[in-house]
């Protein structure tokens, strides 16, 4: 096996495929990556068993073969390597061999046979999706946050992809507050499906500058994201998501419109004097037009600052500025729009104009 | 008690000092910053009982009075306030009111009797240097990375300000390896004190872009650094420093010339393939004019580079890679000296024309 190619191109496949090689000590093989060469293809793959990263390389001349090393240490080893340099990878059984101009290193793998087999796509059967990378990075970013860490409910570690009214959209709630975002406006295909969140988390670091297109392929119990040379499968959570849109609440009857940057600022000025009390504000309007923002007094003191605007009805609610700040961070207008109601219900926050992110968050017991 | 002051000023000021408030469960009033106002004179006060900063802040107007308040609360409050707004702190027992603008809050203090009595230095006695920030920087810069984190040596948790044949020396070492810096050439006092490390860094860290001198007093067992509006007050480590020049080694036989960046490059390289072997590499000179750098070869592999330098004498010494390429970092110029010895004795590593700074490192045994 051998391959030339360029430090640059080397190294940025190579750290992007090592970051998910976090050596298992039980199964050490998942320390390494598996260089391919097959037919003048050369693909780096690494896997930590839930996903599989695979890069796709352009080299400048190769010879075929297969074999695996420690991806860190060859990926580190590259990238101290000088930029401009043509490097030569060649094997020798199990051992390789990296030169660049006067470097050079052996590196002691393992034979290809011990690497996990990789799950593949079912071509024929999948659900396929297309979107820009720009949509998608920002829609992620605006649901993965409501996602939950509770490891007890596999169902809400993950972001839930699926298809309401011919639209794509992408869900993700901890049980105390949820969002979602319309990602594709006319889709024709169906898909349920729970994406782990921390494969997400992989899959947008994976996107480079130069990827203006994703596309996404369900099948069974598999989702692949393909951008570029990249390509991620990852395994489903196996689980059922809640049927979120009943929880969209459709009787708020107190509506403010808000600045949004004005309300971030009141937001963090109560949130420093509510650490003690698990972080509870308190929201409330007042006739004839101000919309007040407040910690509960304590023994550290207290904050309470109003902001102009209309008030059609009287109201107060407890909630946690955490999560207020959240919504506030992932909408994008500076326009906003706050609701809640008189009796309990969850409080709704979204954009002025653009209908397509919703966030809504359980208030507190006051 | 009240002030008026800038947004930008006051938190600053308060940045700073709420740095070293960090919360001595046993001592609450540590968490503090001590405010007082004497005849137009506003000082903000920490301590963590080592040490103390205290930050001088004209102010617009004011009225005297003292009092203490949970610095990191009152810190970000100000941050989280809009910049260019003009800031009104005012106390009544207790309690201080901060106002800016349309935001408004109250922060419950306690007495300032509760706040620990702050040493002084005795300025009679005090021995003073004053020097220019930037050697400040880089002198420190140069030799704390040398010193020890192990608190059972204590002496070696400080840098050791010393003067010698009529200069200001700065030394620090863990016993592995040790750094000496002159940081001002021509000094009439004495002094030989040992400052320690956590009290440095931060003396560091407030040292702002618009300070360009330093005045540091020694009296007793403190140290006194005055920057700009900001003094750090800390105690001297107690006890007695190694004799350390009697350790620079006078019979090294064996010299290169080195090019940093080329050295610190294959240093890096070996390093990866070291993290097994304690961070040991090789270093080799060979004769007509090579100087050689390589890993112990081990189960991930092996590495070996060579540079073109003139060679004297043949050599080949042990020595850990990280602090190696720690010494590599400090040193100012590209050109520098390395020297080792046939039989065992430090390695030194210089700039080839600057004799102001020295590093040794402990050979390890090969």
């Amino acid at each position: 096996m051998k391959i030339e190619v360029t430090q640059e191109k080397l190294s940025k496949a190579l750290n992007l495929v090592s970051r998910i090689a976090t050596g298992k000590v039980t199964l050490p093989v998942l320390n390494n990556v598996l260089i391919r060469v097959d037919n003048k293809k050369v693909t780096f793959t690494t896997t930590n068993l839930d996903m599989a990263v695979v890069d796709y390389l352009p080299v400048s001349s190769s010879s075929d073969g297969v074999v695996t090393v420690p991806a860190r240490l060859l990926a580190e080893f590259v990238s101290n390597l000088p930029k401009g340099e043509n490097i030569t990878i060649s094997a020798k059984d199990t051992k390789i061999t990296i030169s660049a101009g006067k470097y050079s290193s052996t590196i002691n793998g393992t034979l290809a046979d011990d690497f996990p087999e990789l799950p593949e796509i079912n071509e024929k059967e999948a659900v396929v999706f297309k979107m820009g990378v720009d949509e998608f990075k920002t829609g992620i970013n605006q649901v993965i946050i409501a996602s939950s860490n509770d490891l007890t409910r596999p169902a809400l570690t993950g972001v839930y992809f699926n298809t309401i009214n011919n639209e794509l959209a992408v869900a993700a709630t901890d049980g105390y507050r949820l969002a979602e975002k319309i990602l594709v406006d006319k889709v024709e295909s169906e898909v349920a499906a729970i994406v782990p969140t921390n494969s997400l988390q992989e899959v947008m670091r994976s996107l480079g500058e130069d990827v203006e297109e994703i596309e996404i392929s369900f099948s069974e119990d598999l989702v692949r994201f393909r951008m570029g040379e990249v390509e991620i499968i990852s395994k489903l959570i196996d689980g059922s998501f809640p049927e979120y849109r009943k929880l969209f609440p459709a009787d708020n009857d107190i509506e403010v419109e808000l600045p949004k940057d004005e309300l971030t600022r009141v937001a963090k000025l109560a949130a420093l004097f509510s650490r003690e009390v698990g972080g509870s504000i308190i929201c409330e309007t007042k006739k004839p037009g101000s919309f007040s923002v407040k910690s509960v007094a304590n023994e550290f003191g207290e904050n309470d600052s109003e902001i102009e605007t209309e008030v059609n009805t009287e109201g107060k609610v407890n909630l946690n500025s955490r999560f207020l700040l959240d919504a506030l961070n992932a909408l994008e207008e500076n326009k906003i729009i706050f609701t809640f109601a008189s009796k309990i219900s969850p409080i709704l926050i979204k954009n002025k104009k653009s209908k397509k992110y919703t966030h809504i968050i359980m208030p507190l017991n006051s």
